[in-house]
């Protein structure tokens, strides 16, 4: 389990998000609250658009509380789109590479949740990359491939439906492996334009998710929030995203329609 | 506020102190019962002694519950007398050198505890030591600059009056800038025959100390474990040392003294 | 490039090897003067064999040189056969996963050379694994790659045939995927009761490798010693050993027989 | 022996200096061609100045070529003005607060030199800081202490001055104490505004320096750059700065003058 923070609006330095409010991203990966884990210390990472097609990326090890270089660049860094990560491994090694966002080309991708068996399909869905892709893989994940996947089945046209068979995929594949079918999934991730969320689980225990506008008092900053788990600032009114939610932020505001991949399992199977 | 764990006896592997029981100090990094701060995610450190005069010494700045090298050497390593500690930064960056233990020829030192303003008698303190021991200083922690002070005040010779001397100079310098006088000190040292340790405070809030028997059922092996809080293992039978007490654990087994540098801090400062 | 070094014997500090001679590894890692790159900076890792079946490991991304953790541990830690290695990325992301030696139940490994396209046979290679197998890739190394290809292949019961099918393996992967068949392997790894090398290339560009026989005037100590690159001292003698050459020492002393995995691959493409 | 170079001009992405041109600084942390040392691998850093009057910071203790995070950075962040190095230790630990460049308010400050003796006099010269500066001293190099020395001495008013009197004292401080006097020192700083840089040494030896008007051709983007080592590119042109000078790079361009702390401080001792 792990906590995400992510912002699309007017640009803002990060650490408006990731290290300044009460309950901040930084104080949640030393003490989070609706986690399963309170501590969420194996890492972190940020990544930003700014002047280039494929955002910026740091990423490192050690927990997002002591590290001093996070802090200056969330300080100094403005950008108009960002995601903000901390880690709390459920396997994987703690390495770079195994750290949140993950970036191919100008898409980039956070998760927390978890695919159950996730050792024992994972040869199968890495299988299922076309060789460019499966070049890409860097760590070994079930987050990073879970993007891979997207990638894999038309993210850059339509990130639902991408990530849906994405998911039925796996599902799937743990059916096929008699494994238990169980994925929980709250991801964020953009192409530089727009902000993309889901909320989703096989079961009752979609891992949270919150989305706020963003504004501060006697600025004509604005945007909107996405979080796993709200900070406190009074300016600011949470919105509880539900769960088999799929979210976009664009230039036109937040929509968010249903999201339902098991249906279109059901589907498949079927067919 | 910090874990550490010590032991002397019989070599044993150090895993079954530092990794291996319930609530061993790897488990203590994530999750202390008894301390202020539940994690100690700021780094973790092993000193053991082998075959030369000097200590071995492992310390970074990972998490102890991330890092695959400390279960490995935990687990290879044999010992009869070493010390292991897991952080949490109350000031002073996350480095390697400002993890514990601390090692200077044959001595080890490691801590649990504060000075109370020690950033504003820091300099003081350091011009205290002479300049062979100057030249040791490699961190910026209170708790390095504590065990030059003993040795600079005899913990070759005479252990407890070393660091009764160095947490009187302590409390004399706070008192000349004004500060509070407030010292919260337990600590492990050891010179590679002898394991030390002692508990006290100049408030009611001594940081805890336990000590126990080390049995393994079937085995000849036997020791005694020194440690910040207890693992929970049904062949060990615990007992809290009180505050106001120096610890020495030799050959002839466990002895208790009383410790109370704030009398002679009373003496000295009277005569 | 990498540069590396392995000894069996009796047990001796691994710091004879690793960090005390001239020309040490460690000195290696800042300046080799055999190798492809002169600096070998990108981690580093060592393997001894103890009280236990599976080796102690100690890696890390740091180049060797500025670790002082390694300067400990080579000095206190004693050891009949050890695997010492630091690395030159030649691809591949510094990480602890992608450090040699690997190390895979009672098995170490550890290798300097190269596979040429090994991207674009990765999976293929992978692919070869069992499930079992599989599961244990944690890094995405070629040199971990084949390790495991000879494990699958028998390295248990005949450690020379395992490697030959691992390298037949590879070089047929290669010549169906279009790509250069060119393999550049020089390798040491054990089963922590016999130390085995290979010296082996498609081309006449095999990396180097040398041995010795490993004594200390006024000791009764003594052993063999391999390595990419000699040591500087007075009383080893070093003898390359020629490419297509697979080394055994055990408690006989040491052997060598021809390596030759291009013949068997043309004895099993004509079959 | 390290690596550095600066720019001030119209914003541009970090990467045209250290890691895009030929020879560019990641290159020279590998192989450095008039450095004492090829190899600058003990960590790196930069300090870059944007929305703030402090500058942003990044450092870290890996070799610059293997720190993906540096490169992603050096694309994202543009900058008028920004201070990169890459460190050779020459005694200190590789941590992160030994790694250039240094921050104190609004100032950086790097450096390439040496101080001899310096472990003699460490004292003498951390106790001529004011106790607020003395509180900000987080590592353990001659570089930092030179840096809080100057700030001590009057940077914010008189930089030239400022580090006149630290070469000054710190030469005063090793003929007190009987060490050779002899101080190296190629050092960029800034508060934000202007670039200065100082090539001086009381030898014949001072650590090279060069300067060129940094242009893109087809851009009105333009600056200047100060380097330890040239990079290749074919529409720079180098001048080299000479021993014994001080550059001041601000809105008016570059201007140089004689440094010469000796003669201050012959002045000051027979005064």
């Amino acid at each position: 389990m792990c906590r995400w923070a992510a912002y699309r609006g007017t640009p803002v330095p990060l650490e408006l998000i990731v290290s300044a409010p009460g309950h901040s991203l930084i104080e949640q990966s030393h003490c989070a609250t609706e986690a399963k884990t309170a501590t969420n210390g194996d890492g972190f990472g940020i990544a930003w658009y700014g002047d280039h097609p494929e955002p910026g990326l740091y990423r490192d090890v050690l927990p997002a509380w002591s590290d001093c270089n996070l802090r200056s660049l969330a300080r100094q860094i403005r950008s108009p789109l960002f995601l903000a990560h901390v880690r709390a491994s459920t396997g994987g090694a703690t390495s770079r590479d195994n750290c949140h966002p993950f970036v191919q080309g100008r898409w980039s991708f956070m998760h927390n949740g978890q695919v159950a068996g996730f050792d024992k399909m994972r040869r199968a869905l890495e299988n299922r990359l076309s060789d460019h892709l499966f070049e890409r893989r860097a760590g070994t994940t079930d987050s990073e491939l879970l993007f891979l996947l997207a990638l894999e089945f038309g993210l850059e046209s339509d990130p639902a439906a991408a990530f849906r068979e994405a998911i039925r995929f796996t599902l799937e594949q743990a059916a096929r492996a008699g494994l238990s079918q169980l994925v929980r999934f709250t991801a964020a991730f953009s192409d530089g334009e727009t902000l993309y969320a889901i909320r989703y689980a096989t079961d009752a225990h979609a891992p949270s998710l919150y989305a706020a506008p963003f504004v501060r008092s006697g600025s004509a900053a604005g945007g909107h929030c996405l979080v796993s788990e709200p900070f406190r600032d009074p300016a600011t009114q949470w919105g509880e995203i539900p769960p088999g939610t799929f979210v976009k932020l664009g230039a036109e505001g937040l929509t968010s329609t249903a999201f339902a991949p098991g249906e279109a399992m059901a589907l498949a199977m079927t067919a």
